[in-house]
């Protein structure tokens, strides 16, 4: 019985590392519609956003049963409340990346960013995917070195975002007030999918070490 | 023993009822700072947020160890399972309510909202206020019929937004970009302190039906 229990938490696992590969490809994609003004690429990270939300359900399903079915031990509560939580992150990632795809949808055939914030979402997109990697490693190696270097991503996202702020609303910017809006809100987007791959890593922490996180916080716009 | 643990569940409840009103307070004010472009109401709302976040560790901490302690029954599981969300969401509300105020102090002593939008941004911060309110009588009285005015005023807090949207990039928007930027985030935030309030009244729902909620979609931008 207590066998099978684990089996199933094990399966919890892999379906997360998982929903971590989609959802890598996800934010991916989304940016490729976002700078080439692919409308096809950005239909599809829409449509498969679907597919993300069916599997936090079921993800989140499983995770009820198991805390129902049997009173899981110290270790396996943890992982299921972790478990519960990184779902939940995971999710909001697939969301936030489908968020980025409408923007480019909603601005199709034109390009929603100009060509002066091209470099700059570039590199928020490579490194919103690096630290996703880095949590999909903290959980499948559970590897807690790993997570200490989605704290240095995060400081580079948030500068990349300032420089975004200084470009759109210096004098010189001449795109006009849309171009500027949609700038801020996907410069917004790509900031919170970084955030929320540094609270799936400190979920992974807490299971693997037993400490609740400390000071978990949430950079300001 | 038994006795003892229902009494700390019941103090968590408590707590989160309590914690509950400090996010409508923090709402509230964070929304009179920004249309009338008070400076001290501003600082007091973001200083007031390290508190909800301290509020957000204690009892996160506390659910924690409830889970640890002693396997808890059915219930009691799913009650502390939908604290640690709920807690959660509270926080957020809490720290999107002092973007709201950052954005009033950035822009002291102007007002970072023109006039044709202050009606908008007053009626999304008395629905958000309303939303706050129902989930927390959903948590208070364990009223689920509450929970099911939440979808209404969320609806009219997307066509607010929308109604936002057309207003700064009409033709006729005069106030330039920076501040079509800040309005536009602050939608945003309002839009999201909406989502956490559903969030949140699902995550009750959920406790006193034992039924995982369903269908908990994220409204896009």
């Amino acid at each position: 019985m207590r066998e099978s229990y684990r089996e199933e938490l094990n399966d919890v696992v892999t379906q997360l590392v998982s929903m971590n590969s989609m959802v890598r490809t996800a934010v991916h994609d989304a940016t490729a519609s976002l700078l080439k003004a692919d409308l096809r690429t950005a239909e599809r990270v829409i449509a498969d956003d679907a597919r993300l939300d069916a599997m936090y359900e079921k993800i989140e399903r499983q995770c009820f049963q198991l805390l129902a079915r049997q009173a899981p031990v110290a270790g396996e509560l943890r992982t299921i409340v972790a478990a519960l939580r990184m779902v939940f992150e995971l999710a909001r990632m697939g969301d936030l990346a489908a968020h980025v795809a409408k923007i480019a949808r909603l601005r199709y055939p034109e390009h929603a960013v100009p060509e002066s914030l091209e470099a700059n979402f570039n590199r928020m997109s490579e490194l919103a995917d690096e630290m996703i990697a880095a949590a999909g490693r903290v959980l499948d190696e559970r590897d807690v070195e790993e997570a200490e270097k989605l704290a240095e991503h995060d400081e580079e996202m948030d500068e990349l975002r300032r420089e975004q702020f200084r470009v759109l609303l210096a004098d010189d910017w001449s795109h006009g007030v849309e171009k500027a809006v949609d700038a801020a809100l996907l410069g917004r987007y790509y900031e919170r999918i970084a955030d929320h791959a540094v609270a799936m890593a400190a979920r992974i922490i807490y299971v693997i070490t037993g400490e609740a996180p400390e000071g978990e916080d949430w950079p300001i716009a």
